[in-house]
């Protein structure tokens, strides 16, 4: 199977009827991009970019990343394009022709060696990079650096029936043409166990519209937010889950398909998740005991 | 009007008669945030994020994220949540109850006071936030900055009919469903003058599809991509304007919504922009003239 997607089990559940299937989720997973660059007696290494993506293509994407970002303009600005890893020496190549390592999977951190006459501004590369949220350097360590900050769980008793869950998406977009008719804003909605909407942003950027419903409780002293769902209008991606976690949502429903770093932090936090959340179906990632009202889809089926 | 939207005239086509339009457009405006922290004596600041935003709820939003980043645990860590700005004094205030300022248009900067108490690893903080691209500090600032980096324009003289760009999604969907199923990756594709693909990238970050992309045309020396089209298979956003830009490319096409300052980069850069690319219908932000076959579409009906 392809780097890029990513096999799992989850119930599949079709109006009030559910069943175990296989899903494939796109993988998602950090790449962290490191500019190798200045003359050869005093090369300087310095990471400027972490990204959550799909494995794959790295290269490019680090190319890519750095060409629009006005860093390199000539593909000879690059000496040197790999995979970094022990194989690869801190100092300096003598010879000065670009090489491309063969792909090697696994690998999270890109190294762009530039040719010594590329000038570089490094402090303008800072200043102009803008960060949007956390994470580690691989999956794995996303993971673990969840754990050492995410807030003590308790018990997810938060059940909601499959009835009821249909009906959010239509509540949020509902609410949301109330303010905008641009098609062009994520909606997040925060709804508690009687499937009632408490709370609703939106944003160009879907973290940012979470970060503001967050926000917003935070500031009134709701958090954690147990017992409550959080439903998302598009995809829910590593980041959500982990905003979603921190702000002791129990469980996480989205429109749209999960990542696979999504579907890994809500089992291993245990936040109920849900995708393709339409008219008449949906998909649990995890915690299927906490659908009620449709016939199978729990755990209590494997008994 | 709300600082959320933006009221703009584009010209809308419905099958291959256009005529003109107002459109309402999500503001997509730069946030950063602000972090003032350490005992009163020894106080520093720090800029510690830098989001495109929706105006508005800028206050939550800060909060939010630094909630959801581990940073602040509880309100009380707050003492002084505001705009930027010559009024607000950089050394600490006496007093330690939380205020919040006054809402203020036209402001993208937040600072945030953590209240003395509060222990902060800046080091930490820096390391686990990630960057995804660049911007500048305001709408305004961030189309100078790229006025400074981008690669010289030549006259844009790329057309393509309505009748070729109806056919761009699905031939990006058909390529796409050859690599996956999961329904959660973003596509990105390149066509040239005659309607036909020449390159398709995914990922779960459409600014990775995207760099994929243009960094694979870099590597063999493609870049500028004159006389093309890039098509995006969700919305458009200043970043992917950006890239565009960067990239040389002539057009822009996107399935979704642009934002506010994705049709301001157009408009100031000479990008054709269409959104809303569906099976019949069609909005063109910038470049009227160079969609061909459809009636009244083009500048000439002005003359």
């Amino acid at each position: 199977m392809s780097r890029s997607v990513f096999e799992t089990s989850i119930a599949k559940v079709q109006g009030f009827t559910g069943h175990a299937a296989t899903d494939t989720l796109a993988v998602e997973e950090p790449l962290e991009i490191q500019l190798g660059y200045g003359p050869p007696a005093d090369r300087k290494v310095k990471s400027i970019s972490v990204t959550m993506r799909t494995p794959g293509y790295d290269f490019e994407l680090a190319a890519g990343f750095l060409m629009t970002e006005g860093v390199i303009h000539d593909p000879a600005d690059i000496e040197r394009l790999g995979y970094a890893a022990e194989g690869m020496d801190e100092s300096p190549e003598e010879e000065s022709e670009t090489t491309i390592l063969p792909y090697q999977p696994r690998r999270n951190i890109v190294r762009v060696d530039l040719a010594p006459n590329v000038q570089v501004q490094i402090a303008h590369i800072e200043r102009n990079f803008y960060t949007t949220s956390s994470c580690g350097i691989c999956g794995k360590a996303s993971l673990l650096a969840l754990r050492s900050v995410c807030p003590p769980r308790v018990r997810n008793d938060f059940s909601m029936s499959a009835e009821l869950l249909y009906t959010l998406p239509s509540q949020l977009r509902d609410a949301q043409t109330i303010f905008n008719n641009t098609g062009g804003l994520h909606g997040v909605g925060l709804f508690n166990s009687n499937g009632e909407l408490m709370s609703m942003h939106e944003d160009v950027g879907r973290h940012n519209a979470v970060d503001k419903l967050l926000g917003s409780e935070f500031l009134i002293d709701h958090v954690p937010l147990r017992n409550t769902l959080l439903l998302l209008s598009g995809r829910a991606s590593f980041e959500l889950l982990q905003k979603a976690l921190m702000g002791g949502v129990s469980m996480v429903a989205a429109v749209g398909a999960p990542s696979s770093l999504a579907v890994q932090v809500a089992r291993q936090f245990d936040i109920t998740l849900v995708g393709f959340l339409r008219e008449d179906h949906f998909n649990i990632y995890h915690g299927a005991e906490h659908i009620t009202g449709c016939e199978s889809a729990s755990r209590e089926e494997h008994q």
